[in-house]
């Protein structure tokens, strides 16, 4: 590892390989192999329910090695691909845990797990507690009281059935019941969501039979009404067709003519992207989508490995069911199954490069998952900028980005995942969450503290947003350490009489933990690396979390939410590195009780000073829905930001070549204010940009 | 006004006037106009030296039902056009304010201010005192110790003397001194920054004279060392010639074929700009810059007024003559007179109408700002999306955002100042910082904790970057209130069984006062009008306030800093509204003593409970520098957002068209992932994005 600061152009160099590389996704060739040897281990007959089969990931003690020697141009060491799987004996509940050693051809270990372990849903599930909802006699003997119009058709949402210690051992769903507008029952997409009703089918996950039917409350307190006869309150829709379109938006494209800047290097099922100095490599998993591997600039270790960790969404009503609403959107579900397929021109703007996945069904099969994530540059404004008033000459440069970006549909919610990087050694992480709130029914003409009606007779509930981006750094190195700088007065004395002095003091974390922002003192977290020190300043080479700060969970205490969302109540959550700790709220959060997830590992109180460390950076959203948000809420858009401290010897964005007219080729609307014609100095750089301008009298 | 949240188009009648409109700014003509009135108060032989001349807007009782009959197209009633002045008796201190009205001809007032109240820089002064000082005997005695390389040229930053009670009641300047390379000495752009001097002289305003020669700390205390033989520590530039620029970077053009979607209606020296059921006028003045007056979204009030209320950036070097650096860069310079001229394609990417402006100089001359607002569209990404998991079928547009966008040079610093539109009905502020940092110089090999080492002997000390922006609302009418929600945990009860539930709570700002942010309530200020109530839930119309948290200015309460920075230490100030309280630091900052701004104005306790309220919010950046700040740091960027609660009955992005290929025309770079042909839906509408997708077995 250098022991200076250096910048260098390493070139990467194509890992010399037959073999997938060791953190690659599984091949559709690994998941049928996986899926074969463990089917091995039963009778033939058994059919087996396939929650997951997934890359095992190596230990970090092997991939570190690989990583390294791959970087460097080495023999690379030999590491057993391994597979994970998650399955059901079908329709029971004796859920499994597998892995299986697809070198070996092995199974390594098989084991039942439970009770209160449960998997996550998925498509083909929810497709068919839907029918098995609306079918259910009991159901439509509810849906009678109803009285609705003829051909009216009806949606289920079903809803992980959420944790409360009361008779939910089973694995079970809540689903919430919806009807399409009456008056236009062909459309498959109207907005269901417009037209909450009231009966809410308990459906068991082992059975797939409805075993119980809620009924929601509808007013300010706890009481349950009969369903009533259906009163038409007007639809809601967002599609296109319901709309009176603007007619006045221009067209506005985005052009790189001679390509785009980034090459992406195809591996197999992973891929290699370098782009203005920085290199990483690019996995995807059913689980957690995208995940960027041994990130790099200018040849020099920033991150092993970045992904987001979880999500929670815990809901305000206090009232059955409604108090079990606690969504863990990566963990019931995952980010990588439930990834939308994106469309040129549609999803992404410009030049545009598609990565495609492969996961596995429920049979076990692989499912090809197209375009679920999209490579791209966009500018972003200005870089820098600095004119000299004494000679009026500018130097400017442009912002530009490079965005990796994923959207995620979870049942009536949209999150759009991105990693964002710039030129200036910045790489940031971006949650836009948008799509249709979830909603339920209300009386007319009432109002409730706990959530806002955004249509005749619908309430959105408050509910929090909360993100966690699990962060395995390796500045310069793989043992950091985590320190904050707070900056304070210094008090009033013979060396500060004026009382305007400060100073900034830097905190060392020692233990694992949760810790929190501080906005009053600045408080700063920056991952160190105190080995390699700045040649300049001499301070250790560095990262800074920028995170937003956001309300930490509300739930108490002694809740099941509070209990469950592990990552929930701190802003950044800081452990030793483990294996098979990738995820804050637990492994298995379906109905979870907690006590498996960060909090528990952030009690070991491991020292943590120049380690192999890993962060949680949690940042959130509360939402208290306004009217604007429905029948589509706008983006509501949230970042966390990675920046170097004292990395690099200067601005790393000097070298960008200056922004000039004939690069960027601006059009000029203003016939009236004519841009002087400008008498450019040219350089053997490339020429100046803007260098004639009257030396100003302005300051 | 409407009593009924309508959204309804209403035409923006452009104003039938051959005069000027009364919030329009002075025309040259008018310039010279109020300067000959003014002038003719004096002897002929009377040296003014002016400092600025401007619009003196009409009362808010006038103006308002102006812009309401502009706006309905009833006759116009006539307001008399009026100037405000400041000048000097120049090479005196006599310094004036003036009114001059320019419909009688006549001078209103003209009083000699003073004492302790002095006039902002111009650049005629920045650039004299510069050679006072550079000149000056004593200063050259100094110069010679340092034993400089034969031809070094030497730079003055003349900066506003600041304020510390001591010996401060003239105007004086404090000037930093540096050097260019000295082996680049014909280069006129070098950076001076990164060569400080210890050699600072004291000029006094009024004689235009060196009265003092002050010496630079350079350790870790009070030790003045006299001026050292000069050791060179090497340059650190900035200027592209001198890097070794980036080859890589692929040009990135915007274009947008059928033009622009707004419009630009020029009405003398004030534009009414028009977009995506946004309508507003821009004018342009010495010390706000842009200013939006009657903003309107589909021809409802929003904003009366939205201007920058003034910055300051207080240092953290508790020493002499650091601890006085405290710069108010409107109420010292001016955000107009200080504004760059725009250039096509460097400073704006995409399709762009200029603005320019007028302005005077110290002669009272009227002085051209060309291009100093650059008005265009810019995409940002996926406005919302949903699809329904159980067809297919996405429903997507993109946001697209309008931005006047104005950049300032303050010295080393600059400032790009842009107000944001969007199709959601949220206007953002935003400011970036770029530019240099203030430097000075430091032994080598030492640190301290108020300040970073950038280069070799240079230290960059700590700084907080403090805004205030001016929020003068109208929404939906001219009286609204100031309230906050907070979201707070429901008490374990039977109604709360599990404690997860909780509420919002609004409380209504009863007085003027300063109020502050609350994370952990996730506390949001919103802006009501409760004569306006939304017609789907009944909520009061509201636009919300969403300004990033910062540290409050850690200068003590008893310190000239705090004093002065009457904006610095709360989130929001809410005052009743009069006439001339426009700047939150108050209306003279230099040298100023405070006590003129608006923690008085709070502090009158009136009731703004559905009155004519004005907030001033506060956003900054607490710079703890870094050395990728250095030479020129790469833009760092905070935003106050406002955004619309129970404005609309619905999103009103809703009606934005899907987003398509055919109208956006990305490009595939990635041939192995081909895109589906896609089978659309063609609708009257114009066609539905990507309507077939095989239905997910998906989430």
């Amino acid at each position: 590892m250098s022991t200076e600061a250096v910048s260098t152009s390493l070139p990467l160099r194509a890992a010399k390989q037959t073999d997938a590389h060791p953190l690659a996704p599984l091949s559709a060739d690994e998941i049928r192999s996986a899926v074969s040897i463990l089917k091995s281990q039963w009778p033939a007959n058994a059919d087996l329910h396939f929650k997951i089969v997934t890359l095992e990931e190596p230990a970090k003690a092997e991939a570190v090695p690989y990583v390294e020697a791959e970087f460097h141009g080495y023999n690379l060491p030999n590491i057993d691909r391994k597979a994970f799987l998650n399955y059901y004996i079908r329709k029971t509940n004796k859920f499994h845990e597998a892995i299986v050693n697809l070198t070996k051809q092995s199974v390594e270990s098989n084991v039942r797990l439970g009770p209160n372990v449960h998997a996550p849903g998925d498509g083909e599930e929810v497709m068919a507690i839907e029918r098995v909802a609306l079918e259910d006699a009991g159901v439509q003997a509810e849906i009678a009281k109803l009285k609705l119009p003829e051909g009216t058709q009806l949606v289920i949402d079903p809803w992980i059935y959420g944790a409360d210690g009361v008779d939910d051992d089973e694995r079970m769903w809540q689903t919430f019941m919806y009807m399409r507008d009456p008056e236009n029952s062909s459309e498959a997409d109207s907005n269901h969501y417009a037209l909450p009703l009231t009966i809410s089918p308990v459906v068991s996950g082992e059975t797939m039979k409805v075993i119980r039917i809620d009924h929601l409350p509808t007013g300010k307190d706890n009481t349950i009404k009969e369903p009533q006869p259906y009163k038409h309150k007007g639809a809601n829709e967002y599609i296109p067709e319901a709309q009176q379109l603007r007619t006045d938006v221009k067209p506005l494209h985005v052009s790189q003519p001679e390509g785009a800047g980034f090459t992406v290097t195809e591996q197999g099922t992973s891929q290699i992207i370098e782009w203005q100095k920085w290199s990483f490599r690019v996995g995807f998993n059913h689980r957690e989508g995208m995940v960027l591997y041994d990130v790099r600039y200018d040849g020099r270790n920033l991150f092993y490995r970045l992904s987001l960790s979880d999500m929670n969404i815990p809901y305000a009503d206090p009232r059955h069911p409604f108090h079990k609403k606690s969504a863990f959107d990566l963990g019931d579900a995952g980010a990588g199954v439930m990834a939308n397929d994106l469309k040129l021109g549609c999803d992404c703007l410009g030049s545009i490069h598609y990565l495609s996945a492969v996961l596995a069904d429920h049979k076990g099969e692989p499912m090809d998952m197209p375009n679920v994530v999209c490579v791209h540059e966009q500018d972003a404004g200005i870089g820098w900028k600095h004119t000299n008033y004494r000679t009026g000459r500018a130097a400017v440069v442009r912002s530009r980005e490079l965005v990796l970006q994923s959207i995620i549909t979870v049942s009536n919610y949209e999150y759009i995942l991105a990693f964002i990087f710039n030129q200036a050694g910045e790489l940031d992480y971006e949650v836009r969450a948008t799509g249709v709130l979830s909603t339920q029914p209300i009386d007319e003409g009432i109002e409730v503290p706990w959530g806002t009606v955004v249509h005749p007779g619908v309430l959105a509930t408050h509910h929090q947003h909360i993100f966690s981006l699990r962060v395995d750094p390796a500045i310069d190195g793989y043992h950091n350490r985590l320190v904050y700088d707070e900056a304070l007065p210094m008090p009033r004395s013979d060396f500060n009489p004026h009382g305007t002095g400060y100073y900034t003091q830097e905190t060392v974390v020692e233990t694992s933990g949760g810790y929190d922002l501080d906005f009053n003192t600045n408080r700063t977290f920056k991952i160190q690396n105190v080995d390699v020190r700045n040649p300049i300043n001499g301070k250790p080479v560095a990262y800074k979390i920028h995170a937003p700060p956001f309300q930490k969970i509300i739930s108490d205490t002694e809740s099941f939410n509070h209990k469950r969302a592990e990552f929930s109540d701190r802003n950044i959550y800081a452990v030793k590195y483990r294996e098979n700790e990738l995820f804050a709220g637990g492994k298995y959060t379906n109905q979870s009780r907690g006590g498996t997830g960060v909090r528990g590992w952030a009690n070991r109180k491991d020292k943590i000073v120049d380690e192999d460390i890993v962060l949680f950076v949690q940042f959130g959203i509360n939402h208290i829905p306004r009217i604007e948000d429905f029948p589509v809420m706008p983006c509501e858009i949230i970042r966390v930001a990675m920046k170097p401290v004292n990395f690099f010897d200067k601005n790393p964005a000097i070298d960008v070549p200056p922004s000039t007219q004939e690069f960027n080729k601006s059009t000029l609307l203003s016939e009236a204010h004519k841009q002087a014609s400008v008498e450019g100095t040219v350089t053997k750089d490339g020429g100046v940009c803007c260098s004639v301008s009257t030396p100003s009298s302005k300051l």
